[in-house]
């Protein structure tokens, strides 16, 4: 097991150092043992034609929350495959993901994750859900 | 078969009125008869923290191509489904995705897409594939 | 809310219409209610080369448990998208797959599953997961 | 670039050391340089309920020709990661996969299929396209 706190500090320090994440303003809320949590506050500017949060930043949201998820077990990790269900147009005044490690090999890590629109009164509604196949940044292949 | 002219001229305002779009600077070279294709320049504040382009902002390249594709032939379409692999790190200094439809059917489409990377030379290399299951928006679900 | 008895005895019906469920030797244990539980018992003759059941074996199962989980709230549906992570090899002298609807739309049904191993002490352990992106078959497309 | 003769060969051995192939009846007709050709003729007792070809066995033919033209180059592999698209109902008196690799790096290996069903007059249909994410087995995680 990790020590939570730590975790959170070394996952939080990949996100600030993330130019794409510090644009978005991710905030990473939790991170350790295999489970993280992302913030994003509602964007105007990230929105697609019908008003609704842009498939890039749904997508953007459950890769980094998968990967801070993997990323808190087994250290840099690069997503290989991404995949993701969007159950419901992606509103609220904030997102939050929520990702998991669902096995971590030496060779590659599987994490999913899921993305909920929160409303003024702080109800969440699930919107979309991912899933990534990720390979720890010690093994990836020269290339 | 539709008039690729107007096509493209569709497909472009569409993309000038999602705001996402707007701040990544995609560009609609080509739209019609099922395909499109999408350019954007290499974005510093777009990288993740190994300095390549960011998985969001390569998901949003390989959906906007599938959705534009798509939209060349049936309207306006929402996405149910993405799902992208990730074959090489994102590098270069402008990115080129191909979008085309594999199937539309009244109730669903199925479209692919790649993504290049293109050196100063204006070499190609391929760095992802990707997919999406869209739905045509006259027939989404109310929610 | 369905009534769980009905809703088996329907599935199990449809499980016993499909001929390869029964070549496979399917049973349905569960359904109602949005979810659904089969189970297969270990098939010398459905491996791979390694000796672990075959990838297609384990798509089967796992597409069929999120089928049938659609079927007990929406009827009868036809799978556009099905994807899964094999997280181990697929071992055990019986397998359950369990799956369940994530969200029923009038035109779209999104379900996941878990395909579990049994050993000979009845432990499980989760040796792969999939999601399908299902149509209700009033809806299909003609083609 | 290999000798396609004798990938052709050991392809068609690991084939044929594969319980559930032979119970298909899965013939492979090309291998070599990263890509690889199988049949099946339509088998009533593969079929669903709606009389089609059950999904589990389009995956089978899809999963194994992406798995065959990753062999081609690398040796045997094992998947991780399996998606398809059903494009059509897969019907036809026979049906073709068509693999091929996308990417062959040293720990993953990605490629991607067709299925094509076959008319009386041979003419063929794309019915459904699938993709694996695959790992030579030399590196798979001991588990």
């Amino acid at each position: 097991m990790t020590d939570p706190g730590s975790a959170l500090q070394r996952i939080a320090a990949i996100n600030a150092s993330a130019a794409f994440n510090r644009l978005a303003r991710f905030e990473v809320v939790a991170a350790g043992d295999g489970a993280a949590e992302l913030r994003m506050d509602w964007r105007e500017e990230f929105t697609q034609y019908s008003g609704y949060l842009h498939a890039g930043v749904i997508a953007a949201l459950l890769d980094t929350a998968c990967g801070f998820a993997a990323a808190s077990i087994v250290g840099e990790v690069t997503a290989s495959h991404f995949s993701m269900n969007c159950l419901r147009p992606a509103v609220g005044r904030r997102f939050v993901a929520k990702g998991m490690t669902l096995r971590a090999g030496r060779k590659q890590v599987f994490a999913a994750a899921q993305l909920y629109g929160e409303d003024e009164q702080d109800r969440r509604t699930l919107v979309a859900i991912g899933e990534t196949l990720l390979v720890p940044l010690g093994v990836v292949d020269e290339r």
